[in-house]
């Protein structure tokens, strides 16, 4: 059987804490899918095209390639690993507070789909503090941000706070 | 001296777990009160009208016969004891995380009503990772609830989500 | 139906922490048994005849009259509920930290009697640090240990050390 | 060299349990900055210039003498320490849950500013669960909030409450 | 490349738990290994050769074919690894408080062998309280375990607890 | 008045964590003394001469002078910084479980000295994983320790477990 995980977020946008789980993910995996899933109650920095672009050129740079970037719209992960016919769920854990936030996401996604298995990959300790929202909030008030995410981000993210001013 | 319990919540709307919570609760006491609050600071799927029948039609369901339900609006939990002449209020705990949000909130009830006890509960295994607004997210995205919420709040749940397509 | 609850631990030696939770929790039940727990792979400073005595005198001094002293050999606290007909355990709780093994101890109970009922206080603030080794430890070191105990305990702990020397 | 120290926060508004941070942390150093910061994305209870000047009043009546009130206009905390020439940023903590959250910002900041320490003290058993949010909806549900904050904020807050309604 | 796993720890004895995960882990690897690693500092109930075949027998009853049962006498976890050719670390998680520790054995682990990646699984929700130490101390004091490890295990502790006695 | 720091461990050995924690604290100090304790109920792996001497070695090579080696047997840490006259105890945590120990600690030498000021440091990224059982479980299973003890201590340590063998 081939084996096939998926790797679901807002990713608004895209951290290089992410890009550390999805490089050391692909190897476990035939194939595994990044997949950037829209919650139209959430308030968003990048449009849905804008984060899968921003996406796909940050993961075109890892030296793997058995990372596919796809995208979901107001759909259960249990649902969209169903259509992808993923078996794996892989999270990323930062922090024990995360961890049971988790523990209640897996239990949630095996009611909706009992045979989906969630692996869980500990940040590495240089990204174990990054967040998408901190990355905003500090390129916001003009932080810097050259290490926390890819270069196209970095760019992406200063002409969408110019464009604010 | 008659034992009387309160277990207030905004029950937005009533979950399996607050059943688990209620009827196990219910034998501690000669009458538990179960108290719907009104915050109007948040934002409710439910109106307060529709909270209490929904909690009430649940209640009725439960094989105990010393719990009533009841509303307040816009009252600190401890005022509300008192007027009910409560002594206990009973609370549900999840998680670690819960626990610490807990304790804060029993020392200010502390100081608003110095007599006031609160006693907790912990979720049922099954139960621990739920939520309302788990919940509700889970119905939104069309997902499985028939095991997390009373047949009642299954159908009042699809009809309010099919109200705003 | 008689309300019976039981409160069991070490005791070694009994500190106001624990006699917060004894004569909060007495007013819950018709019967409150406190049971000293006996467990021969532990070292204890004070011997069980020791305990239960220290724990009697304490008991007597609160206001309240329906908490009885017991004492249990080598058994699971599931056991000794039955034999006395207990259907609430309670647990004092000081941490985040206490809670998870809580649950889990919470869990063990329910299968070896699973209409045993766990309820939790939540010690008050000036007792959250207090166990019965760190009273012990202080007062190996000459540390002030009288807000932390009974009168009785701390002229035994005194006694005891003396022994030592 | 002159030791400065820097603590920051929105103090919307300040509490006793800023207080008791304020005046610990001033002996430390040999001048204590306390600096309102401005976030615009925040909805604030009181506007820039209340806070400032409760903060203010509020400070003057502590037994120290070298604590200022400064403010800063969205800056990141790192940068306004540079302005200052603070080496020593302080922070209170409260509960495990605080912890994680602090570790995240320790290292965000040293990014910004590697030179920069952060201390933390731990709140006083009395003011462990108070938060600005919390006096603030206590206060809106006519709950007691004198010993929470002093004089000057509890009425201004009374008065800020009389007007919106 | 084949992927190879490795699950270790003292398994004294295994249990249900245990189990659990192996099951759940083996689907992701071509093979996978479960070491029982002997350490000297510490008590063991079984010795060495007892809790190999203990486990050898309990996965033998498993419904999958590519687990096989090592053992290595007083080494790093990382240098099993190395000589098991493995580069993956499959280690389960019960609660938040596993979490901080697994956290520091995965920076020593990748001190020693840095292409090793831990991936980690959480417990299965009935036994999320369950250890090693746990099912002796129940079995010990008369209580119920055949929900907590498998037959053979339960007869061997029963045989063990017998020859104490 | 001349400020005075204290911070005081068993040693057992210094790790370049403990390090991390004296240089960064000695800058906040006029004088910080840095206290081997003793505690006849542990088990230790050096003697109180060696880890003493171990611990000058290794502050002699930190560039701050203000930083004083000295030991005490079975005392309290209040009754050690009340005879140094010292006002600030300095501590190290790693994460949020420490943290929970801390504020218990915190709150028992407050009783024992009530102007005793605890203050916290996280230890740096790359030392949170660190702590003296660690490097020696990892020294005796041959591991690598150079990253993490300074080299007197990894002498030491290799030399101490050869005379057991």
């Amino acid at each position: 059987m081939k084996k096939v995980g998926i790797y679901a977020g807002s990713f608004d946008p895209v951290t290089n804490g992410h890009l550390d789980i999805i490089e050391r993910a692909s190897h476990l995996f035939d194939q595994l899918y990044v997949v950037v899933m829209l919650n139209t109650s959430k308030n968003y920095t990048f449009n849905f095209t804008e984060k899968v672009q921003l996406l796909k050129t940050a993961v075109a740079s890892l030296p793997v390639d058995n990372v596919l970037v796809e995208s979901a719209q107001e759909k259960l992960v249990a649902q969209v690993a169903q259509e992808l016919q993923a078996h794996w769920l892989v999270r990323g854990i930062r922090t024990a507070a995360d961890f049971n936030y988790e523990i209640s996401m897996q239990q949630i996604n095996k009611l909706q789909k009992p045979d989906l298995e969630t692996i869980y990959l500990v940040s590495s300790p240089q990204y174990m503090y990054l967040s998408s929202s901190m990355v905003k909030e500090v390129a916001q008030l003009n932080g810097k941000i050259d290490q926390l995410v890819p270069n196209n981000v970095a760019q992406a993210l200063l002409a969408k706070l110019g464009e604010r001013q």
